[in-house]
C-alpha cells in the first residue's frame, strides 16, 4: 500500500523519526540513571508503547496514561505497570480495581485528603502517588503544605510516593529556561519526598516529567522516574520550544486538495478543524504556525513556511507563502500537514499509517481514543 | 441508569431541548415552502437524523453529510438521499459509487472544472452540484464566473444543480444582519441557477444553508432546499449570534471534579481540551465563554457566568465567578459544561447519553466519527 492509496484525511507516522525521538529521550534520561515511564497520552498505541519500552539506553519501566480507556487498552495488551496521571475520583476506583484484580498494577494520583480517604477505604485500594505542585498551579499540593502529610496518612499503606509535572515548561523558550524549570520540578518533588520521609513515609516513587524538562534537566538527584510523552512524535510547538528540531516531527496529517484559488495562492484541503484540531499552541511562540505547516506528499518542507491559515470543520485553507513558487496542485493532489500540537491532532484519528521515510505504508497501528 | 452512574467525561444530550430546536428550524423553513435537508455533521447519529427527518411542519428530504464515513453510516441505517457537502476528489468517487451501487443516491459537490471532468468520466458517476461562492470565499465559484458554465458542461448528465453556504453568517450579530447574509446566500445560488438555466441547464436542486441564515431568511424564492446542522444542538457561539437562546443548548459535557483550589475559586475537572475541544469560537463574540459555561449536574445555570478558563489535554480549570457563592464541591462531584462549538466538542465522543430534563438516562445513541 502506498500513501496515494489512503483515504484522506488520515494520520501518517514516520517510524524512522519516531525511533530517533525515542532514542534521544532514552539517552537523555539514562544520563541520570533514572527510569523512563513513557506517557502514552500522545501515541495511545501499543505498537508505539512497545518501541518506547524497548529502551536500549537505560531503564523504561511501565507507562503513564491519561485516561482509564488507555489503562484498559494497555492492560489488555499485556502492560501491567501503569500510572494513571490524572487526579482520581472515588467513582473511578472500581474500574481501577477491576484492572488490578486482572493482574495489572495501575497506580492513581491525588492531591486531595478526602479523595485519599476514599482510595484507602476502597475494597481493593490501588497504590497512589500524591500530586505535587511545582509551580504550574494546575493540580497538586505545594511541597511544604501541611495537607501533604495528611494525604499520606489518609492513603495509609497504599501510599507509594509523589509525582509532579512542570507544565510551566511550555512557557520556556531556551534550553537554559527549560533547565531552570526542570530544577524547580525536581526540587518540588524531592522536597515533598524529603518531608514525607522525615515523617516516616518513605517514597518508593519520586516521579517528574515532561518532555522539555526530561530532556533539559541538569540533575535528577532524588528522582526515581521521569514521565514524558509528546517527545515521541513532536510537533510545531515542541520545535518552537526546543524539544526537537523541525525535521523531528514524526506525525503528519495526509490531506487532499479539494479546491483551488490560485489568485489567492490558496488551496482548500480536506483536513479541517477536526482532522488537525483547533489547537493554537504556537500562537504565543516565536513563530506562529497557525493550524499547521504545509509539507509535500512525502513530508518534505517544499513550500517554505506555507501554513494552514484557517480551518472549518472539514476544510482547511492552505496558503502558499509569497517566497515559494506557487505549486500547480490539481484537485486530488496530496499534501501533508505538520501539527501544532500532536496530542490534540492525533486524537481525532483512530489509526496511524506507518511509513519509513518514503511513500510505502509499512504498517497500520490502531489508537485508543475516548474515555 | 442515572447521570451519576456515568463515567466522565461524557456527552449528555437533552432530548426535550433537541426536539424544541428541531421544531423551531422545521417551522422556520416550512414558512418558505422549501425542503429541509438536515446536515448531520454535528449530530452524526442515526437517532438524531430520524428525529430531524420526522418533520411535522414541512418537508425534510434527505440529509447532508460532511464525511464519507457519515455517508456510509447513514446508508447502512437506511437513509439513501444524501448530499456529501465537501468538495469531492477523484479518489473518493469509488467509495461514493459503491454506496450508490448498494441503492443509495449520494450526491457530491465540486467547484472545479477538472474535478467535474473526473466525475463525469467515472464508471458510475454520482449526481453532482456545483458549489457557489456567495461571499465567504472559502470554496465555490462566483455566480457570474465563466467557469460555472464550463463545470456544468463537463459534469454532463450528472449535473443536478447548485449549492452554497454563507459561512460569513458567523460574523453576523443580529437577526437583521443574518437576514442580509441570507439574502446574499439566496441571491448567489439563484443567480447561478438562472445563468445555468439561461444556458440550457435547469437546476433541479438549488440548495443553501446554514443554521443562522435558514432561521433568519426573509425570502427563499428560487431555493429548493435548505441545509442546516448545528441548530439541532446549539452551543454558546450560536447563542451569541442569536440562532437560539442560552437555554436551548441540548448537548453538554458531564464532568467530575478531580481537584479543588477554593482560595482561587477554582476546581479542576476531568473535561479538558479533548473532551471540550480547543475551539474558541466565542473569542470574538460579544461574550467570550472561554472553553465553556459551567452548569450544575442537572444542566442548570446555577453558577452565573462561571467558565472553564483553561484546558489541558485531560484537565479543565473551572473558575467560579465572583458574583456567585463558591460551591462546596468534593472530588467526584459532577458538573456539566455547555460547549463553545458543539460540532467540535461532540466529535471527541463516541456516544450520547440521552436525558429528558432530569438525571435519568433514557437512551444511549452512538455517533459516527472519523473519515
Amino acid at each position: 500500500m502506498k500513501l496515494a492509496d489512503l483515504p484522506t484525511p488520515c494520520l501518517v507516522l514516520d517510524r524512522g523519526i519516531l525511533q530517533r525521538n525515542l532514542d534521544a529521550m532514552a539517552r537523555a534520561v539514562a544520563r541520570h540513571g533514572v527510569a523512563l515511564r513513557p506517557h502514552m497520552k500522545t501515541a495511545k498505541s501499543i505498537d508505539v508503547a512497545r518501541l518506547a519500552l524497548a529502551n536500549p539506553h537505560g531503564r523504561a519501566e511501565g507507562i503513564t496514561v491519561s485516561t482509564l480507556a488507555e489503562a484498559e487498552y494497555f492492560v489488555g495488551h499485556g502492560i501491567t505497570d501503569i500510572l494513571y496521571a490524572v487526579g482520581i475520583t472515588p467513582q473511578k476506583l472500581d474500574q481501577v480495581a477491576k484492572l488490578n484484580a486482572a493482574g495489572a498494577a495501575v497506580m492513581v494520583i491525588t492531591d486531595d485528603a478526602d479523595a485519599a480517604g476514599a482510595i484507602a477505604a476502597h475494597a481493593s485500594p490501588p497504590r497512589a502517588l500524591i500530586e505535587i505542585d511545582c509551580g504550574e498551579h494546575r493540580g497538586g499540593v505545594a511541597p511544604d503544605a501541611a495537607v501533604l502529610l495528611e494525604i499520606a496518612a489518609r492513603l495509609g499503606p497504599g501510599f507509594a510516593g509523589v509525582m509532579t509535572h512542570a507544565g510551566q515548561s511550555y512557557g520556556g523558550r531556551s534550553a537554559g529556561e527549560m533547565a531552570t524549570v526542570a530544577a524547580a520540578e525536581r526540587s518540588g518533588a524531592v522536597r515533598a519526598a524529603e518531608r514525607l520521609a522525615a515523617n516516616g513515609r518513605h517514597c518508593p516513587i519520586v516521579s517528574m516529567g515532561g518532555s522539555p524538562t526530561a530532556l533539559h534537566a541538569e540533575s535528577l538527584d532524588g528522582i526515581t522516574e521521569v514521565r514524558a510523552g509528546v517527545y515521541m512524535f513532536g510537533d510545531l510547538f515542541q520545535a518552537e520550544i526546543g524539544t526537537h528540531g523541525m525535521d523531528d516531527i514524526a506525525v503528519t496529517v495526509l490531506t487532499s486538495v479539494i479546491g483551488r484559488r490560485p489568485a489567492e495562492r490558496r488551496v482548500l484541503v480536506d483536513a479541517g478543524g477536526l482532522a488537525l484540531s483547533k489547537d493554537r499552541s504556537t500562537e504565543a511562540a516565536p513563530h506562529d504556525w497557525r493550524y499547521g505547516l504545509v509539507l509535500d506528499a512525502l513530508g518534505r518542507r517544499s513550500f517554505g513556511q506555507s501554513m494552514v491559515q484557517r480551518v472549518y470543520q472539514e476544510h482547511g485553507v492552505a496558503e502558499f507563502s509569497p517566497d515559494v513558487p506557487l505549486p500547480d496542485l490539481p484537485v486530488g493532489a496530496r499534501l501533508r500537514i505538520a501539527p501544532n500540537h500532536t496530542c490534540m491532532t492525533a486524537a481525532a484519528h483512530d489509526r496511524y499509517f506507518v511509513v519509513d521515510g518514503d511513500d510505502t505504508v509499512v504498517a497500520v497501528w490502531p489508537r485508543v481514543n475516548g474515555w
